[in-house]
């Protein structure tokens, strides 16, 4: 995946108002935790116990929805709007936080809450970077 | 569509922290919008001159993206956390607003981008409109 | 919804390949679909008794993300591509098949399993019409 | 990426219908696939010549589109069901083909073209792999 990112992003004909090495990263990062977020809803669902997990499901499937829009637009360069990015980018550190708190509650019991929690924190920080490198 | 967003907030069988009539009304909207967003940019693309439309297809495919996830979000009531809600209504927001501009420049010469701008006004408006009632 | 769709797709400045009106309200019909399904998942996911609608959530999960992208391909029509078309419509009504039965099994008991069960047998009838169409 | 998808796979806590192993390796190239043609869509769009790489741009819209959800179809396996797993591989491999067919076409001109072609390549030989061993 980093190598498909990374290769398109250099392929990129005109110029990128982001530094490519960092966005790459952290398209990598946000499509990484999209998909542990997905996964982690699903291995939740499958739990005798739900009941319990039902907030953290929740939280799973909007961080999955608000990180591959991220990814997403920050795929995109041309005609690029920084009040966009911005703003998409505070959404997703905060939908991150929501949802890494909320696994980190069951890390203890739920070895997939363990590794979406670490995925989650790890996306909150990535977007919170690219956001103090955007003017 | 309409019926059915309001249909099922009112099958949804435990409390929701919004006013359901407006909720529904703001689903609606913005699934509108990312419907008249997907059309619109795909409507630029079949044009002779895309060349000149190249800003607003990337704005069109942003707001698809955030009007749905958006739209996504605000359909789930259970373990409802108001930060993510607010942060990411800020960010449709912004997109709409964003997007609502770009069309507008091309408006009076592709009715595709006329009817998309007013689709990206409206939904900017009931955003902000929603925002206002989450304390 | 219905009118934004027909709107966008009478402001198409070139030829389209299905009918405009029978394509209109087939998107129409994928989006309240894909709506009825985002929000039965939460309305499951919030019952006491979510661990026997696990199955349930998990169909609608599946019917919300195929119905929007299917809405989105047949939104495109700049380079049409029919085997994608006609794959996509397949699969799509498989999955509102599967769907819509699963959530049969809950409409005596769950208001929005009767609902969202409509919502996808329809959508399953609006694929097939459609598809039939497809030479 | 790879490890993520491999990591929530075998946290998942109950039996799956298909082989982990593979399953991760589709997951990866589905999720690649989409960035891939996210990417290309716009570098398509950022091109002065955008006009000859309309029917390319929408290929890769539709791609990734389908890629996503794929990618999220195969990532649920609580309430399992072959015959929708099935016919969306089909559709996938289907949009696949067509998406590497446009790019081909642009690839020696294009390096963007030419890596997303590849990336479409492997995708439509994964969904085809993964098709092979369900029952």
């Amino acid at each position: 995946m980093a190598s498909v990112t990374m290769s398109m992003l250099e392929a990129y004909p005109k110029s990128i108002n982001l530094d490519r090495a960092k966005l790459a990263a952290v398209v990598d990062t946000l499509n990484s935790c999209a998909q542990a977020c997905t996964a982690c809803a699903d291995a939740c669902l499958s739990d005798d116990m739900v009941a319990e997990l039902a907030k953290c499901v929740r939280s799973n499937l909007d961080c999955a929805d608000v990180c591959t829009t991220t990814a997403r637009v920050l795929s995109r360069h041309t005609g690029y709007d920084a009040n966009v990015t911005r703003s998409l980018l505070e959404a997703c550190a905060t939908t991150c936080r929501s949802c890494g708190d909320e696994c980190a509650r069951h890390a203890d019991r739920h070895e997939h809450c363990r590794i979406c929690a670490d995925a989650c924190r790890e996306c909150e920080r990535a977007c919170r970077d690219l956001l103090a490198t955007i003017s």
